[in-house]
């Protein structure tokens, strides 16, 4: 091989790899791990921490407009309890406990998968707050793999709303996970959730990337 | 399309459905989900049982010549307790403990995911019996998924041991593991070991079959 065609070797080669970067780039996502928590009704919030009672910013989430509260409860099950159940703010209008599968043995209550916010027809649990305690009749869930995203990343990823897709891990407790719901709102930033159990079976490191693949 | 032609193509698309789902069974996999427990040299069994203490059978496990013990000793972390560790026999060179990585959480010592056997340069842990205490300086895992297979299964999926494959588990929570280690044996029975984790975050149930894919 001559030098120039040497040159133009190189030159393609380095075009390629770039290339490719990009593209892996451009399909990576954020990986966030949820440790159980709970969205409590604005009836709720009275019930267990007092009438009028207004939950107190502990943090603010990825999410915009979304914030840990500095409120905790806990989760009575026929089993076990789990304490210190962190609250998530805003109030919304329902109720909704979002726990492991792991935490379902502990409690004595298995949480079914479900997508948040598709609670009709799921367990309720019992909550304990200073102030009072609540059994709610419907609201316990395992919250499936999602993805938040903007319009933006969601034409980037030629993706829409409802949509299911592959997310890949690396690592050495790599794995590819199916069914990944995308939600698609102006209010997202681009994040995928995933709960404990799972984070764990991935060994995701906190700020890890996963790749977007569309079936 | 005559009747002969139409004939040949439902033979032939028959045909080829039939040799797909050979194909597919011939993948397939048993899954188990392994709790923490722990393997015990005889010299530990004497520490924490009693001098010539003989490990009580509670049950055979899959693999030929292994069982559970009616046994189980408390593990002793800098944050926490695991009680009820059941322990497997028979009896080894070493002893190994084995927990997943929310145990590490637990117990406040973080176990590195390591293949069976493999302990150099991982952490200790306290190690509790009913006649005695042990501290061991090594042997605390989380164990890499694995499949345990015979020679003969070797042959017929064509892997050799210590080959690492990809195995894919459907469901509503289906998910492709990475890095899944072979490991052949005139001794063993085919099936995949994964830890509660990871069985959680597939939501595995019991008897379930992966498929197994080459890289």
């Amino acid at each position: 091989m001559n030098e120039k065609d040497l040159a133009k070797l190189i030159r393609e080669t380095t075009l390629k790899v770039l290339s490719s970067d990009q593209q892996k780039s451009d399909k990576e996502i954020p990986i966030a791990a949820s440790n159980r928590h709970i969205h409590l009704s604005a009836q709720a919030v009275d019930r267990l921490f007092g009438k009028g009672y207004q939950l107190q910013k502990l943090k603010d989430l990825s999410q915009p407009g979304q914030f840990a509260a500095k409120e905790t409860v806990t989760l009575i099950g026929p089993k076990g309890k789990l304490q210190k159940v962190r609250v998530l703010g805003p109030a919304r209008g329902d109720t909704q406990v979002e726990i492991s599968l792991t935490d379902g043995f502990a409690l004595g209550q298995a949480a079914p998968l479900r997508d948040s916010g598709d609670i009709e027809g799921t367990p309720g649990i019992t909550i304990q707050g200073p102030k009072g305690q609540l059994k709610i009749d419907k609201g316990l869930i395992c919250a499936a793999r999602h993805i938040h995203m903007h319009s933006t990343d969601a034409e980037r990823f030629q993706v829409e709303n409802g949509e299911r897709v592959q997310v890949k891990v690396s690592g050495d407790r790599g794995l590819t996970f199916d069914n990944v719901l995308i939600r698609v709102s102006e209010k997202y930033r681009l994040e995928m959730h995933i709960d404990i159990d799972e984070a764990n079976a991935a060994q995701i490191k906190n700020g890890q990337l996963g790749t977007l693949l569309k079936y």
